[in-house]
């Protein structure tokens, strides 16, 4: 931590700044600067980052040194974290893993149906919400708990992993009978008491970026799970909120490789919410691909027209097909597989 | 609604998006220009709303002509709603409500010293946080119900009314039990199955805007409340996230004048996250209360510098008693009482 | 200047950066840590500033510790600057400066009656655009010179001070020759050549902050006219770009009391650029003289239904009338004089 | 053109904006609707866009129907420009045209070396800065002049066409004199006089986007070119400016799919600025040439630490031989060379 001091702060000021960093046990050193002068303090910054010391006389701002989080971090475990996810899978080796289906669980055969066709394709999980987060509590909420058990039997029937939204401490149970990885979506990545419990949990978790969350606020949520226990973090970006309107949001590929700097955790990139327009979405897929990620989260719907919620942005199933040919020859040039 | 058709749809292509639209029971009519098409739907726009016509072949874009938000919208009720929240006072009238207090209860001797103190300076709530939203796991997290009980004693000895922040559904029932006004966090403000609680209850709800929510999101949050039987809703802006990084958030004052303009529900401001900084407070306490705003939400602390949580943004009691001074001088010159 | 050394570097990387520092005249310190070890280096930051450090083989990050500004800053002067424009009028004393007129100047009869009305509601100075930066090369552009001569007529026949937009540089003699002050628009903020040019003049140059500017980079563009030698910089608000789009921008009035934290300049504010909505104008207006600022642009036009530009957000002149009315009060209430 | 009514709109009111609408020689009609009536407007929008309908008494709010570019626009030109840069390359064909070098021109001989290097490893366009627009007074303003020659001298040398940014209009004669492709930079992409000035002109503009500039704005600043009679316009994505601060821009890829479906003009990436951060480039690049770019423009250095300018985000000679090979399969993966 380096505390800046105020040029015109008096002694006193900096003796009592001194003292305080004393009083919790650091080793503050003072270097005296002609234009300004500096307080060094090594060691346990977590004990300083709860101190106000901004808000302190004499104090022009203070600087952090160390990353806030810990178990998150590179310095921590160097090597890629592999999530198993059952099925012999893992998200973060060389193959790419691809999470295909609709926004909403809409009716037990269209699944079904869908579910064999994204299969087919090359996917190896099964996406589908059966609790929707809706901006208008007038839109459609999801089919709830039958939602989860049309997603079961499509697993049942075609071998595919299911992987549905968490949004609602008191379903955890069912949400945790029914799927085998655990989504947080967007609103909810601080939505701490909820990372909280899946932090007990031994269920991968599949954290999605808040739509203005910083990539250190990312990495402090991905904490609040990693702390609780629960080492199967996979980190998914799926766009910010920016000024730019014509696309639904701005996908910052720039967090792939940002975030393998900083983070052994594997990285997901949904390019469905990161455009919002299914003509896009092949497109950015492809860049996902080339940028790093470790997988994908596509939605696909038999007939975006007739989809409950996200139809926009919903591929048919022959385009989602050709978005898997396209993206495995990309995954195939950065020596990858798909 | 305007469906906005591509020049080079074709006729089967524009038929289909009218019968479409008619199988929702809906009447279109279609008007043909040189450049672009359009279809217009006069009717019930939310039926049309949660079909993907977007994604429809021959769709250019569709544009909405009502506004999404039903009972938050001054079509609904022209005239300003004024939350009673006991004790004789409501939110949104010509008298100004200010909660003050600190960012955390901490211990029940500090937080009642400190209740005196903004009493005396003027406040009629107190607020303090129980539970605690924080971006990392190693945080202090609230003091929990203990908190809450040192609200409560806190209101029995000043007479001053409490709110306090609901982060977890589980906590509902003590919360509702201790609290006069329910706080729901800016980092809540999507968390649907939160706001259909507290929608169910007969408290006033205090709804902070969301960091990266639009003004509409932020009604549809409301709406929400309203939707569940609730019409107690108090809106509080807090600063958004913007490129800006001097100060912690950017307080959008803009939000005061557009809301009124929009919406019945009261709208209060917190200056305190709003900037980040306490240095910044006083002048914005005055600018918010120059912009029409119904109240002021203020951290207050009686020693900033060992708060546990925000004392960088937390104002000593003296400072305080001074803000109260000079936004009662604003409130004067803008034809309100404070 | 802060340079964090990565966990893992070398004792050659680190020697490599020592040396680096050291070459450049300047005495580096290491200081190593358990978990991170850092180099300070005290003195003129700005020698190294310019060197790539970030990009060297050991280093994690680098912190500069000075601001990067000097002749704007409080450090160098810390008494309020005044800026004397003429009339014996300052801005950036007690009394508040208000800049009002039409977004574009028109017609010769038109702008004369205006400047009466605006006078007599007690605006000092006459704004006008006569060069306008359009986004679309089809709409008007602006009188050009003529715009200036019926400016120079209007405060002939008033005794209004007049201000006009400079947007290149060969038009730079014209608005010379005409203006009382010079306005740099908000998209030229970073046009550097031009504020050089406006540097070595000894007209009061009115900078208005760009749209994604932050403080740091507004005050290095008034930095620039600065230490170009002329010392008559008026700071200027006018709401930036965030993801809201209710409003045409975003008002940060933080930046008021932000800026008189960090620079002697005086700041005015443009709340008709910063709502983008005349209904919200006066509201705003308010707001910025009592978050303290040392003026007001506003735009105003005999009928905005007919103005060639910006009509949306210029008031008629009995609504600016009123707006002063309410604004004086506001001003006494905050201790000044309008 | 929608004009949405408000409720409670007068019969005059509406009357009062028809007659205004047919003033104008456009042909208006009235859709009456339960919840809101609106005026349809066939025709020549751009005669409307000039009128601050908004501002009128009973208008709720105006929808724009068309785009407010003409000629940058796919319904104006449905088939690829593909721009002739001279030796026979074109921007916007299947082949990407790399275009590579420093930031700023510092040294002949240093220019001269590190073209050779680039040329060798793929690059067919040398980039450099002679007229640097720094935030900065005190930062390196670019060779200026003698920077140009150093220019010339390795294109005769190397045979590589030359890119430089134009920043000042009285410098457009010598900058034509040197340069094949003339560069407009990000903070002038809406200085609306040098983009008249360059389209008057015959020599290919580089157009890089604003970073607070929406992908509307910035086509429209193509239409200046392009109205100006240059038919040449590249444009380049090179990032822009959000809430995320670990990056110095976020690199909107988006922008590319969503440019090729509203014009035919080429689009350029530049992931130097788009990052900020070397070790990011060659990642950010192969995703740029995924997602279906035209070409990419990358800073490289022949040493980055002795760099006058953007060392951080500037490739060694051997690290941009890699990005062209890995890139080199990319772009084969999707069908194109490089």
């Amino acid at each position: 931590m380096i505390i800046v001091i105020k040029p015109k702060a008096t002694k006193e000021q900096i003796d009592h700044i001194m003292e305080k960093v004393k009083g919790l046990g650091l080793k503050p050193w003072l270097s005296e600067g002609v234009e300004r002068s500096i307080i060094g303090v090594i060691g346990e910054e977590d004990k300083l980052r709860v101190v106000p010391l901004e808000g302190m006389a004499g104090v022009e701002k203070v600087i952090p040194i160390l990353k806030p989080f810990k178990l998150a971090s590179l310095d921590y475990r160097s090597v890629p974290t592999k999530v198993d996810i059952g099925n012999g899978l893992k998200v973060g080796g060389d193959r790419l893993i691809v999470m295909a289906g609709p926004c909403s669980v809409e009716t037990k055969e269209g699944l079904l149906d869908l579910a064999r066709k994204v299969k087919k394709a090359g996917a190896t999980v099964l996406r589908g919400g059966a609790f929707k987060p809706r901006t208008s509590p007038y839109a459609f909420q999801g089919l709830g708990e039958e939602g989860l058990e049309y997603l079961a039997e499509a697993r049942d029937k075609t071998g595919l992993l299911i992987i549905t939204e968490l949004m609602d401490i008191r379903t955890i149970g069912k949400v945790l009978e029914y799927a085998d990885i655990i989504q947080i979506g967007a609103r909810n990545m601080q939505n701490f008491d909820l990372l909280k419990e899946v932090g007990k949990t031994r269920k991968p978790v599949f954290l999605k970026r808040g739509i203005a969350s910083t990539l250190k606020e990312f990495l402090m949520s991905a904490e609040y799970v990693l702390s609780g226990g629960n080492p199967d973090v996979i980190l998914c970006e799926r766009g910010i909120r920016t000024f730019e309107t014509f696309t639904r949001n701005t996908l910052d590929l720039n967090a792939v490789p940002a975030l393998k700097s900083l983070t052994h955790l594997p990285v997901v990139v949904d390019p469905s919410h990161g455009t919002g327009r299914w003509g896009m979405v092949t497109a950015m897929s492809r860049a996902a691909v080339a940028a790093g990620c470790d997988g994908l989260m596509v939605e696909v719907h038999p007939n975006p027209e007739e989809a409950y919620s996200d139809g926009d942005q919903s591929l048919l199933p022959e385009k989602f097909e050709n978005l898997m040919k396209e993206c495995r020859k990309v995954a195939e040039a950065v020596g990858r597989t798909m």
